[in-house]
């Protein structure tokens, strides 16, 4: 629809007059002069008591929609103290509901002001500079610092204190050889001083030394030794020595008729998009960044809330400071805050939709972050195919995906996150980690000795191997709200002399989860699909619960021990799945506050009240990931890693979805036959093809 | 380089004038009137020991090529006997060095002829027809019969004999509503009778009948109830009740400067192509399909030798005549004579180069197979991206893959098999599952009773539970022959006061293969990944042996128990990894001669050798598959199941191989913005994009 005015919607993110209003009403609960550091300015979503009502007038013609309260969740400093706030705006009524400290050893998320002011801070202090001076670092050396999550282990004493908001920086030097470059890969210098700094007062509180050898043998301040010549190693293209490939020919698609996807507003920022019998709205808000919301197939109900809920990334290195080394990215920052500006030409290819999100800063005020998300069709090679081999005719047809698309930096990191949706009824959440590995400083002359805990990627840099671990949420509407989660195991019969006498049979046991709690996934042994099921809707020919099944990567779950903090922190890490019952507010498979968090607030902890799934109303948490064990050829930046977590209907449609996609053919998509071409192959037999000869040959 | 006269090279596939001069040799060997039944004739690839040093004589100029006989594998029935013979005939002497008939109960692949005229033969068989008969089909009805193969359950008494070479056959029959289309989809329509034909003599010996409840029970010819009507399931569009989707608008791939690969000849009907510091021979066979050969990349060499060895796919129902369904698609026909003729604007997008290939039908005479390979770029998301969000410079490098592929039609059954490379130096092996369900009569009305074994896909039609497991089979050279096979497992560390006080501590632990064997994968269990090193070339930084490792998609081995013919006969089914010592002529992981078999000649017999692998001669045999609980969406036609195992350099290369790609630019790419085009949001706010602004944005 055409929009005249700003539209609201109680899913709608806020918009940058609702951010400014909503901060001004917590203002106006202080002195004046007051100074405040906000660290989450978001929309606190309806509870579903008041959306599913709502969404379902929404979708029924001349039905009066329901008045729902528009909410806002915020969290803020006293700037300068460890005084954190939650507060709860009601914008409909200009009231702040709620506005209450939190527990000292609650800390918020990172903001990027605060991020900037700690690199000052580090680079300027008298101590740190006394240390670096050990090093005797070559003429002109340009320092740089990368703020670093602490984490937690649970040592409190003295200038130890995990319940203290505090980083651990650690620091590089740009190419000395080359230091006036801004965007010099310093991750190939790293120097063995971590500063640690109080993010409140905004001081270095303790600086520690890096172990750089073998065992957890560590040096003091005094101690530090000369660095050591190393080389550069530089990603971007212009400091290439030998030049880049020029043999790579432009490759573009072209959609000559248009898009096939349709973008209405369903609020001042939400987004609604159609494409091929899908249709779904698009959020985007500070923490999570991308969220999908009432999901439908061609008019089915499939799920409710879609959204990458947290990530953990414990690193293998035990030795102080690196033991620390665990980063839940959405809670301890944010994957909204964190979202690139994607670019024509560069992050997509194609006919490319771009949206655009507002977060809050650090004074509260709008934030604009223009091009968050992409929107665009891909060809994903061929959907189906028969050929019939009496008659020889073939029908094919072709797999179209829309892809959404959003890329998150995490200082040294970058994870490219999207949602693909296909013809045929899937959708995949694609994840690809690249940018570049976290890197340690590593005596030299050590390279070559096999290091226990990290791979040696250049001289005298070191890439601590590490866990990934993804934890998406589904909230699921499978054919309507009311699921049960079952798993279906693969198992063999017994030999029986009437009805397995030649001991080959197999047969697919179905249990339900009557409880919340979790699953693990041993493929080998049981062949086990998790599917998410309507027993209320049956398949009109078999009968069978209208389901959506899962396919994840396998997962080695945490290596952290039971014990650890690590451990205890990352909730969603020792289970591939996790299923609850569905409670208001638990969003975040790691707890509202990660950073430095020390568990207790989380899935496992929710599944752990082993709440009835009877009536219905399960969240599943799958969790996915990769153990990274870095190769050379990670560094200076890594190619992709990917992994694709897909869910795809199971007796939810009558038959194949995708029947009644049109088949492929010449006339369509144009191909080009290349024989004759590229080939050198006058003299030698073999026609190459009758597509030589007739390049408008098809199959149908 | 161009031909003036057919090459000759000793990985060239047979060309037309070979098969005929190779059959002809054979026919020279018998009285005029012999009357011959051809299975196989195809190239007999020279020992190790000869084609190394030609190949690499061929990469250094000026050194004189070894002369290396032609020597021409043959297998051959004396028509409508069950002789079976082997030959070995050698070209270059003209000579038939070798022609024995073989055991009784080996027996060949079927053939195109043979399948044909044994559906002939059914379709006239009095007591086929009287059996029919009974079921009172419709007026009109058109019967079809498609083959299948025998299997083994060992039985061999009167004329239940799993020793002769039988073949079991479906029946079906078109719509009878729509029985003058001959594409109408007989797989909806399955008939209850099986009989079973003496490929030799070509007679029907036997009719069974199948059981078609929920337990064994079977009716006898003459108990057979009449045929019930149910409705069509047409997978061909112009049936499709409610018309086609009118709004997937073309995506068109386009390459302006062409294509980046090249095509030559390295014999009459081998091809050679480059890609992107990428180079490798393809070849083409009866059997394997295609086979690449001499893979290098950027000169260093890594494989020797690839090819898809075999197929294994036991169905889950165990009771007569279904326990022996069980197919060796490669071994039990050939991936080369089922290779589809690939048309261009249906089976790729884009640019295509397209490769013949050329087989020996029944008679021994040459049959051309126009277009059995295609080749062509596509574009694969972002390779690498990383900003710096200091300076906000992204730079981004997208991903290009290069597909060779090749489709096959197993009469219901249709596979997608790619060999795909990319720029950052991995092989990946693409396998698409597409086709149609092969389905059995059930009752009418047991619809919605839960069936053991399988999934009722459409009103009387059974899909049965089956797994599929593929075999690839990689001879490694990385960087040169010599190479080890090692295992590595990611292993938590015990608490250490010292070292891993806070039990957050994990390694890596390798251990090598010294004899062959096997090896399972269990990833939450230890994360275990192998790969293939060569432990005399050490990466000059860390000194970590050059290595290639395995991404294997997780598989549930072969739920047919130990003492079942289907365990025996599936040698390879029962672990994702073999690794054997190499010997001349083992290629095929199921063995020479599959059909009916009953194992003893396979990988895991080779594997049982318990060679040494200390010399350096790996063979690796990687398994993987899907364990196939058919839904309804996967009828009357399935959508692709996507499997892909990738090979990726691990500390082969100094670094990033795709470091040199050039960053990705809107001047190439030439994207399209849809903002302000496919979105209606004109009213909202929200300018949706610098990029809607700005089409010629780019980010670097």
């Amino acid at each position: 629809m055409t929009v005249d005015k700003p539209l609201a919607h109680p899913l709608g993110p806020l918009s940058a007059a609702e951010i400014t209003a909503a901060t001004a009403l917590v203002r106006k609960a202080w002195p004046a002069e007051t100074l405040f550091q906000f660290k989450v300015v978001t929309l606190q979503e309806p509870p579903k008591s008041e959306l599913i009502p709502y969404l379902a007038a929404e979708k029924t013609p001349g039905t009066p929609l329901p008045e729902i309260p528009r909410r806002v969740f915020i969290a803020y400093y006293l700037r300068n103290t460890h005084k954190f706030h939650e507060a709860l705006v009601n914008l409909s009524t200009g009231v702040l509901e709620r506005n209450v400290r939190i527990a000292e050893d609650k800390h918020a998320n990172g903001d990027g002001e605060e991020i900037l002011a700690i690199e000052k801070v580090v680079l300027a202090d008298k101590g740190v500079l006394a240390a670096v001076e050990k090093l005797r670092l070559p003429e002109g050396a340009v320092l740089v610092s990368d703020p670093w999550i602490y984490g937690s282990d649970g040592v409190r004493n003295g200038l130890f204190r995990d319940d203290l908001r505090v980083m651990q920086c650690f620091l590089y030097m740009r190419d000395p050889a080359n230091s006036a470059e801004p965007d010099s890969c310093h991750y190939a210098f790293p120097l063995p001083i971590s500063p640690v700094v109080d993010c409140a007062m905004l001081e270095v509180v303790r600086i520690d030394v890096m172990p750089t050898g073998l065992d957890a043998t560590t040096k003091t301040i005094d101690e530090l030794e000369p660095w050591q010549h190393a080389p550069p190693s530089e990603y971007i293209p212009e400091a290439q020595q030998d030049g880049l490939r020029t043999d790579l020919k432009p490759l573009r698609v072209v959609q000559p008729e248009g898009a096939s996807f349709t973008v209405s507003a369903y609020s001042e920022m939400g987004r609604r998009v159609t494409w091929q019998k899908w249709a779904f709205k698009v959020g985007f808000n500070q923490r999570e960044g991308m969220v999908l919301y009432d999901v439908h197939y061609d008019g089915h109900p499939l799920f409710y809330r879609l959204s990458l809920s947290d990530m953990a990334i414990p690193y293998a290195d035990p030795r102080h400071p690196f033991h620390k080394k665990q980063a839940f990215d959405l809670g301890d920052v944010g994957a909204g805050i964190m979202a690139n500006n994607l670019q024509l030409g560069c992050d997509c290819l194609g006919s490319i939709y771009y949206m655009d999100g507002v977060v809050a800063d650090a004074e509260g005020k709008p934030h604009a972050m223009p091009n968050v998300i992409c929107v665009h069709e891909q060809d994903a090679g061929i959907a189906w195919k028969h050929t019939n081999y009496r008659t020889d005719r073939a029908v094919v047809v072709r797999q179209r995906e829309l892809v959404l698309q959003t890329i998150l930096t995490v200082s040294n990191y970058e994870y490219i996150l999207a949602w693909v949706f296909n013809l045929s009824g899937d959708i995949t959440y694609d994840v690809r980690a690249t940018g570049i590995v976290s890197s340690q400083p590593l005596d030299r002359g050590l390279e070559t000795t096999p290091h226990p805990f990290g791979t040696v990627v250049h001289p005298g840099v070191l890439a601590g191997h590490h866990q990934h671990f993804f934890s998406l949420r589904l909230d699921p509407m499978i054919a309507g709200h009311g699921n049960t989660v079952v798993y279906q195991d693969s198992v063999a019969l017994p030999r029986d002399d009437v009805l397995n006498p030649h001991g080959v049979g197999y047969t697919v046991k179905t249990t339900p989860l009557t409880t919340s709690g979790s699953l693990d996934i041993d493929t080998a042994a049981t062949g086990r699909v998790v599917h998410i099921t309507n027993p209320a809707v049956r398949h009109p020919v078999n009968g069978a619960p209208a389901a959506y099944k899962v396919h994840l990567p396998p997962m080695q779950p945490i290596l952290a021990d039971r014990d650890s903090f690590h451990r205890k922190r990352a909730e969603f890490a020792d289970h591939p799945v996790y299923v609850t019952r569905y409670a208001e507010g638990e969003l975040y498979a790691g707890g509202t506050w990660t950073n430095q968090s020390r568990g207790g607030d989380g899935v496992r902890t929710w599944a752990a009240r082993n709440d009835s799934l009877e009536e219905g109303d399960p969240v599943v948490w799958l969790q996915f990931g990769l153990n990274h064990v870095p190769r050379a050829e990670d560094f200076p930046v890594m190619p992709c890693e990917n992994l694709r977590v897909t869910l795809r209907p199971a007796n939810m449609f009558l038959r194949n979805p995708a029947l009644d996609v049109p088949p492929s053919t010449q006339a369509v998509n144009c191909s080009v036959s290349l024989n004759g071409v590229v080939d050198k192959v006058n003299g030698a037999n073999g026609t190459n093809g009758t597509n030589g000869k007739n390049g408008a040959a098809c199959c149908s």
